[in-house]
């Protein structure tokens, strides 16, 4: 049996499952992912089978024998990191930058979540980016990449050098830019890059794919 | 000088920033509060001053001299975790489940945060319980209320026993149901009234009196 159990939702729309899936990904942690079709009749009473809150995802972890079921996707990524401190960035003052930038994703940028949702092989370039809001969203998200890449990314091409559970949290935004594409900055244009070249990434592309 | 600085918005509304304020209080650490006026002319500019995301809470950390500064109200609460774990239960399990419930709150409920604002002392019962929605998040976090009391309450009053960052996520929702009266279970309702009598909300309260 694997080590852990990972509920998510339809890979081309779940943007929430996507995130965990990814950190997991980078723990080399053996699991297995379990997908529940999104926008499906049944959809609600299949989640609410498994899941507290009734939102994918949620990871089960079948370490110890007694199946801890921990759901959200940053509380999932926390809970890694107990194990794997790894997915945080080592120095205490990047990694409240780090937590900083996460929850803001966790919690915000509505108006561009609503307008560009996410579709994982979808191309609609320019459409969404003039709904109110999304124009400040993406100048703060692109901020967001610019300076923790200038100042934190000295070891690697992520966030903060290697891969944390920042990266996992902006991933879906890679994938609404490839979409939607509004214009980025350089360092952003890099950045998103090198999220939808991250293994974690292309691996649960692989995965939608076959679900397809 | 304090251990740390806390920008908070107008206390009565601030519904974010009240979350780490609590916690800060259960630390025992020295810290001044800071207030940005909300809804003012110049609020934006302001806030900007001091603030990556353009939003309150922002925490300073001043303590070894190179003032870490930290944003979002769960990142803050993660981060003061770092120095004094007992902000989440220390029973991994538990622990899991604290950071479950917690960013449920932080990424979600939005039917009842925009039908039920946070008012400190007004009294509206009824208004914004018929909202779309609004019913099923109260009934959700009855649910989450009478969960953990139940498996993880049996130490003290609060969701886990012992006051937790969890707590500190729901006090808002606590000023919530004082001022709209929602009909509650009798282990929410108990639960309630714990987190309207906690020190920290007090504090909070006694501040927002003397700013209005």
């Amino acid at each position: 049996m694997a080590d852990f159990t990972l509920h998510v939702g339809t890979r081309i729309w779940s943007s929430w499952s996507l995130r965990p899936f990814m950190a997991l990904a980078a723990t080399g942690a053996s699991f297995e992912t379990v997908v529940t079709a999104l926008r499906a009749p049944g959809t609600r009473a299949a989640i609410g089978g498994f899941s507290p809150s009734g939102l994918v995802p949620v990871l089960v972890d079948h370490r110890d024998g007694r199946d801890v079921t921990v759901w959200d996707s940053l509380a999932i990524c926390e809970y890694l990191a107990e194990s794997w401190p790894h997915l945080w960035p080592a120095d205490a003052a990047a990694r409240a930058v780090a937590r900083s930038v996460s929850a803001e994703m966790h919690s915000g940028f509505r108006p561009m979540r609503m307008a560009m949702p996410m579709d994982l092989f979808a191309e609609h370039p320019g459409e969404g980016l003039d709904a109110d809001g999304v124009e400040a969203d993406i100048r703060r998200i692109d901020a967001i990449f610019s300076d923790c890449r200038n100042r934190f990314g000295a070891g690697g091409p992520y966030l903060f050098g290697t891969f944390t559970i920042a990266d996992a949290m902006y991933a879906p935004v890679a994938s609404r830019f490839r979409t939607y594409r509004p214009e980025l900055s350089a360092p952003a244009a890099d950045y998103v890059a090198t999220l939808l070249a991250d293994p974690g990434f292309t691996a649960w592309e692989a995965a939608a794919l076959k679900e397809m």
